[in-house]
């Protein structure tokens, strides 16, 4: 099985309570390949970069089994650049600078080498970039995930419809689904959301974790209690890349298969948090993540007799 | 087994984004009892109440096998009374009045009758009165725990942390976590708990769910996401009533029972959260009880291989 990831790939400075680093590889795709290629490979990236965007960064991740075809390197422009700063508490942060550059001119098309892939996950980016994205793969993929943000809802609400018809499942954060749907109760949006066309929902939570809809059925994973959270960046898309990572790499889509997907997922992003940027997804191995998995099996077991 | 409750019976007026009602029973030591009384009988009830406190109230908890010897009549005194309004994310309220009545001469004493039981909950009182209660019991508790809140913090720390070293478990909400400890991460507040006297430690953190920490071990359950919270007054305290009914059933304090306490005391608070005050807790029957402890099992339960 193959995942297609589309996405950003780019540059973050972040201040956190806990420090400051003023350049280090960011972007939804890159956490997205990091976190997917210790589960399926190939990852097949599709992404823009500057002449600055470092080698040593393609080298890092061709290793890991991503595959670059897609990724259009700008001879004369600079990568994406994002800074911002977290408040205390980590929920919140404000965007300081924004800098387009590359990806201002982002049309990203499908390789020949990519087609037939199984998976699919759209990072966030216009709804009609994802459209276009999906237009362009001759086979439909088995499952095909897409995330968003309130930006898009606000300037491209009915673009967002339409590529909500073509999507299997939504990857959001709370406050993404309240936005969308104008409700507050989570579990009236997550209804609101299932009846605009994905037949699967994930609500992310940050901190408290994430929520899983399908029809009826729901499914709750908490985040795992950590003595700190150190750099929040990229926790979700680092959550949604080790999520398709298990779904492609066992080819199962059912529910109670997404279920597990959901664990891995949270483990990555648990250690995704512990230092900045994806530093901390680069070092940890197989061994690693299996050992963090088990703690969420022990964080959430129990056994309980029904008379 | 039996359980001592210790806590205020009360009136309170609520107001909520979904509705107002102007006079209802409510008060800690109320809602423990309606929770814990599914589970364990006696619970041995300890209170104080006014003139107004409805005779028929009395009688329903009787019915239910609560002992009322230790609810002290004052004939010519009004009941606590309490009014609030919660804001529309439901996780923040104001309080309105609150007029202490006859809770201001409260100097609870055990009866003979309730010497020798095995469970001990104290409600949110002051912490010189809570040690009171510890010490007035011949034969002491198999488990002692006991809930406080910030106005104790503020006003009786050093009280506080002496009655600290006396119980066995402490039941609060997130806030009152990082206010007692001063740090804002859980885990390390819940370290620094751990170390002021109690083994086992509850962090409550209302639609988030909540936490057991234990030495080095955890565990997290869910709140059940709900369509709507309707009035969450007295939620903490049904947590705490349920958790400590299901102690009290089996008499067993193990890590692993506890866990189930706590999906029993999810389970009811998230009946309690239906209906104004305890409305909706003397409705439901034992098959309720089972059956929204069954949706809990199902909200968190997966399988996963480690390899």
């Amino acid at each position: 099985m193959s995942l297609i990831s589309v996405g950003t790939m780019a540059f973050d400075a972040i201040e956190t309570p806990f420090g400051k680093i003023n350049q280090i590889v960011g972007g939804s795709g890159t956490y997205v390949a990091y976190a997917a290629s210790n589960f399926v490979k190939p990852v097949q990236q599709i992404s823009i970069v500057g002449f600055d965007f470092p080698q040593e960064e393609m080298e890092e991740l061709r290793k890991r089994g991503v595959h670059l075809d897609g990724v259009v390197v700008v001879p004369d422009k600079k990568s994406f650049f994002w800074s911002g700063r977290y408040h205390e508490d980590m929920n919140s942060r404000d965007t300081l600078i924004t800098d387009l550059n590359v990806l201002a001119d982002f049309d990203p098309h499908i390789p020949d080498s990519y087609q037939g892939a199984e998976f699919l996950m759209l990072g966030n980016l216009a709804p009609k970039i994802q459209l276009n994205v999906i237009q362009e793969m001759k086979k439909r993929p088995k499952l095909i995930a897409m995330d968003t943000m309130n930006f898009w809802m606000e300037s491209a609400m009915n673009d967002l419809k339409i590529v909500l018809k073509y999507v299997d499942m939504l990857i959001i954060n709370d406050a993404e689904a309240r936005q969308l749907t104008g409700m507050f109760s989570l579990v009236k949006a997550a209804r609101s959301i299932l009846q605009m066309g994905p037949q699967y929902l994930i609500i992310k939570k940050g901190e408290h974790g994430a929520l899983l809809f399908h029809g009826d059925e729901v499914f709750f994973a908490p985040a795992l209690p950590l003595e700190d959270v150190f750099d929040p960046t990229g926790a979700g898309d680092t959550f949604a890349g080790g999520f398709m990572g298990h779904l492609a790499k066992s080819g199962d889509i059912s529910f109670e298969n997404m279920k597990r997907g959901i664990i891995v997922g949270s483990a990555m992003a648990s250690f995704c948090v512990e230092k900045f940027g994806p530093t901390r997804l680069k070092e940890i191995t197989a061994a690693d993540i299996t050992g963090r998995i088990q703690q969420f099996k022990e964080l959430v077991s129990f056994e309980i007799e029904l008379v």
